[in-house]
């Protein structure tokens, strides 16, 4: 298998988090330079038809973009530890909350900066409205995470899981690009956030 | 298990959809008015924590919100006709085409109707802007998918599955709020949409 990876974008960074926390260390990794373009030659672009990172290309030659139709994929070939569900209960739980990470956080906190950071405004027609409409909808959204996380040290289960790690990261993305910070009466995300950054795969994952 | 469901919203009608391809007779359903507000009673929201509809309650009290997290959790109860995968491989190739259709369709159609329709301006503080900005981009991801749909009668595999469902639903949405209808050139959306509403489970789960 082989990763076409990149630097510093959200989405491929959940799926080298999730390799960290599983340890996984014997797929090929290729980093796509975004600014010079590789993602968008004829032939990076007819693994899935679009100008996407990640991609896993798998042995048969089955290419997967999307991050968590990859990171799923993952947890097939490395079980452990778990991050996607042991029972199909404790599954549709965590796919819950982890679709409330991407809905209504991730989403946003993307199209927020997108709209919003200079530096991007070559990959988007950008509009202000659009990007501060977004940044509000992800504060709004965190509210429910840190009601959650006033009774639950983890989003979704008794331990980390996808959920944590889809939320975590578009946070982090907003922070670093636009100086994003939760509001100060969010006490339990300020604790979950200091809980994340303190994991070694934040380390590694960056 | 029970579900609670209300009519003529895209979510809901996920599920009712996938119910219907899979001949699920046996899960009661309680409908609710959302104008009148039966999904914001206390009693309501303890299930989940949110005002979110379809509500899957679990036989032994579990409640998954998250349409597709509910569609996931009956494929493992009522597995064919299979809509999400029978190989790792395929199960990944059609979350990538199901994200897509959430993310790059379904998502910017809600909001583009959201933002544009009267009848909701009591539900969200609309702009115009952000209705528009999403329909561009709702209608711009659909040449995605009808470069694919020229090359393959569904959108992820040889039959239909979950993505189609998606799809379909959030572009029947659009058209019934906002008489949104695909551009012209895109013949093999066409196509598929017509195959979409020839199926039994479009004349049931409206």
């Amino acid at each position: 298998m082989k990763l076409y990876d990149t630097p510093r974008a959200p989405n491929p960074r959940r799926v080298r988090w999730v390799m960290a926390e599983k340890g996984i260390e014997d797929i090929e990794i290729e980093t796509l330079n975004l600014m010079e373009g590789q993602h968008r030659t004829p032939e990076y672009m007819a693994k899935t038809g679009l100008a996407q990172v990640p991609v896993l290309e798998l042995d048969d030659g089955t290419c997967i973009s999307e991050s968590l139709a990859i990171c799923r994929y993952l947890e097939g070939r490395y079980p452990e530890p778990n991050l996607f569900g042991r029972t199909p209960e404790e599954t549709a739980v965590i796919e819950m909350w982890t679709r409330r990470a991407e809905l209504m956080v991730a989403m946003p906190f993307m199209l927020g900066v997108r709209h919003s950071h200079p530096a991007l405004a070559a990959l988007e027609k950008q509009d202000a409205a659009v990007g501060a409409w977004n940044l509000e909808a992800a504060t709004r959204a965190l509210k429910v995470f840190d009601r959650r996380l006033a009774d639950s040290a983890w989003i979704a289960a008794d331990r980390l899981t996808i959920a944590d790690v889809v939320a975590f990261i578009s946070y982090d993305f907003a922070r670093g690009m636009l100086k994003y910070d939760v509001p100060a009466e969010m006490t339990h995300v300020a604790r979950w956030i200091a809980d994340m950054k303190a994991r070694p795969a934040a380390a590694v994952a960056r």
